[in-house]
């Protein structure tokens, strides 16, 4: 059967998103994604999550108009078309949250974007699950971590607010220890998450290990993991693994650069991840070479896609590293395609993580896929397994319309509350 | 569609084979393979060639017992079941020309031997060619070079001549620097060949040396490669490779283990390339840490099968290694096999190596592949796109049956001519 890329529509849409705190500063009312369409000759249609901020759109829109006629299951001719489509000079990021911006990681973007509609039109075509065409299911559940996040009740009073048609969540505030204990026993109770993440870099250190032991203290038995952005210097985050030795199941990215990566890994017995200074395929010689990370926290989107991120984990597997996953904030389908990659790689032996509970809307039916005992079922295809609710969209697309943001910058969401806010790191 | 394994059937065969000298003896008259078929519930078969040493059968029916009712898009769950059910002692190679015996190299091997006929049935059922399952054609057509051997005109007579039913072939002997570039015209008149492969470790370096500068200036422009087979020392190999130096391509395999090609490599801008000292993933890391090697020369047979190539082949991507192809002696399906893995992986740029020329029988119908201006086209499929002759699947099974030949030793092939010999390296 013949599946001829005819036409790829981009659809940017709006989710409503918390005010969720970190080293850089606090999420903005809105977090942008874009709905990747692409309809082939034999009329089926595979769809797919990617970024919605201004610059990738550009990006899209420039390699979508190069990709009419490609063969779906040509996904070397995918990377081939995007890479000779895109400008030279393309490079950036979503946000400095993942590390360093570079024309390789724009195009492995860019390729990401379309490769899951490729996916998932292959599987629809052959009546089989994505899992199924990246060598099958090491497992049927994927285990997701529960990402907690210091945060605010609700965001400050802004134009973005439409007038009231912003809803605020009933989660409230967490600023210290007993807030983040709360926020995880909500979190374990509905979910059943085991291994519990908490996204610090806001608060001093002392703070943050307070609300690390606290947790331990909360929830004995259950994997703990600190993430702080990179927002210390090589002496704090010393201190800090040294005070949670024995507590921490990984230390993800205490500070910024594979040198610093080494100085601090060098002195402490708990694995490092990184989703900041090893995050494409040209960075990881060095990382490994200098020893500066144990885990690496993939992401297909910014990975080049569900097989590269397997090729990834080839490495990964090759040199002894780990592997977990990263999450942006996304949808359902992204969280789809995530549990199939998941689901497929015998070495992502670490929960994953997931922004999902804190999200209210979603762009797939019947609702955003159910997180139960802390895990995903891997979605039984065909394709993805999921589909799009078209009104969904349309609505997500119109907020997307009146709300104003057209690229991620949670410096300037905090500096709504304090003008002088930099966001600059690292800060302890 | 439901594609779940209901027979395995394993057919040795024997082909006959030239004598052909390498660093450890000569060809014997037969060589061993052995045809893999995987029927599935859906009707559909799949199609493959792997070993047909006796050790290898062994561990390919041990294995087939426990692959009845997999799902052929289930390449982890082969992999899972083919290690649950090797035994732990498990080890051993089919020539000592591919370096050293482990059992993650046995189990790659079992994998292979099954992963191809489940590829070959994946595309059968979804109407596509292996390559597109392997992520689409970079190129549709697959270098190969020419495999050079210093050769007898005819193996000695013995027991398995079966008295003149074994058809002797009509290259005549080559020994020299004449004989080699006599060969090389008729292979490069034949075939097309570009690359010119030399295999080495026969003659004194000296000797070998001269061959090689023949043929640059009989083929000026044809890149060049020669292989020893790991049959010097590594004073020997530093002096071939300042000789050669701006004359060769790569250098293959001139010396033993990653330590002693790392000191070869210090000294020589001449690329090294290997299928001896770094023949396995958990090789990879001390062969790029001590930069011994530059090229790795893959074979899906041993490595794993087509997606563990490609994992390879994202390796070598990632810390700059260049990657081409190694053969044993095979037959038309690995040829097809080799020919769409290596359409598939854009890092694949130097020509492949095949022994095809020198066999005169296949499996598959209307016979050989042909090689024309040096290069194969990728077959179109539906899966690998070959089929057995069964016919010849029987005249080749019987001669097994008779040939006496269960496990090569090219060892005990060079002791009918001489007594002496025990094949021990280096020599030089």
């Amino acid at each position: 059967v013949s599946l001829r890329i005819t036409a790829i529509r981009i659809t940017p849409i709006a989710v409503q998103d918390p005010p969720l705190l970190n080293a850089v500063g606090v999420h903005e009312p809105f977090a942008l994604r874009s709905i990747v369409e692409v309809d082939t000759d034999s009329g089926i249609t595979g769809i797919g999550e990617a970024y919605g901020d201004d610059p990738t759109l550009k990006e899209l829109h420039t390699a979508a108009a190069d990709l009419i006629g490609l063969d779906v299951f040509d996904l070397n001719g995918l990377r081939a078309r995007v890479a000779g489509a895109l400008d030279a000079a393309d490079a950036h990021t979503t946000t400095p949250l993942v590390g360093a911006a570079s024309r390789a990681k724009t195009l492995a973007a860019v390729v990401a974007a379309f490769e899951v509609p490729c996916l998932d039109a292959q599987g629809k075509a052959v009546g089989r699950p994505v899992v199924d065409l990246l060598g099958g299911p090491v497992r049927t559940e994927v285990p997701y971590s529960a990402y907690l996040f210091y945060r605010w009740a609700r965001h400050p009073r802004t134009s973005l607010h439409e007038q009231g048609r912003y809803k605020e969540d009933d989660w409230g505030e967490a600023l210290d220890p007993e807030g983040i204990v709360a926020q995880a026993r909500r979190m374990v109770s509905t979910y059943g998450f085991g291994s519990l993440k908490l996204k610090g870099g806001v608060f001093p250190p002392e703070q943050e290990i307070e609300a690390v032991l606290a947790l331990r203290d909360a929830f004995p038995g259950h994997p703990l993991r600190i993430d702080p952005n990179a927002n210390w210097t090589v002496p704090t985050g010393r201190k800090v693994a040294e005070r949670l030795a024995g507590v921490l199941e990984y230390l993800e990215d205490p500070v910024g650069g594979v040198a610093d990566m080494a100085e601090v890994a060098r002195t402490t017995d708990i694995p490092l991840a990184t989703n900041m200074c090893v995050t494409s395929m040209e960075e990881l010689p060095e990382g490994i070479e200098r020893r500066a990370v144990r885990i690496i926290l993939s992401d297909h989107h910014f990975w080049g896609g569900l097989r590269a991120t397997q090729q990834l984990a080839a490495v990964c597997e090759t040199f002894g590293l780990g592997l977990s996953m990263h999450s942006n904030t996304h949808l359902g389908i992204s969280l789809a395609a995530m549990t199939h990659l998941a689901a497929a790689v015998p070495g992502l032996t670490y929960a994953c993580d997931t922004h999902s509970p804190w999200q209210h809307e979603d762009v797939i039916e019947p609702g955003a896929i159910a997180v139960r005992d802390g895990a995903i079922r891997v979605p039984g295809g065909p394709g993805l397994g999921v589909t799009i609710d078209r009104d969904a969209l349309g609505r997500l697309h119109e907020q997307y319309l009146r709300c104003g943001v057209r690229r991620r910058d949670d410096v300037a969401a905090m500096r709504v509350v304090h003008p002088d806010w930099t966001g600059e790191r690292p800060r302890w």
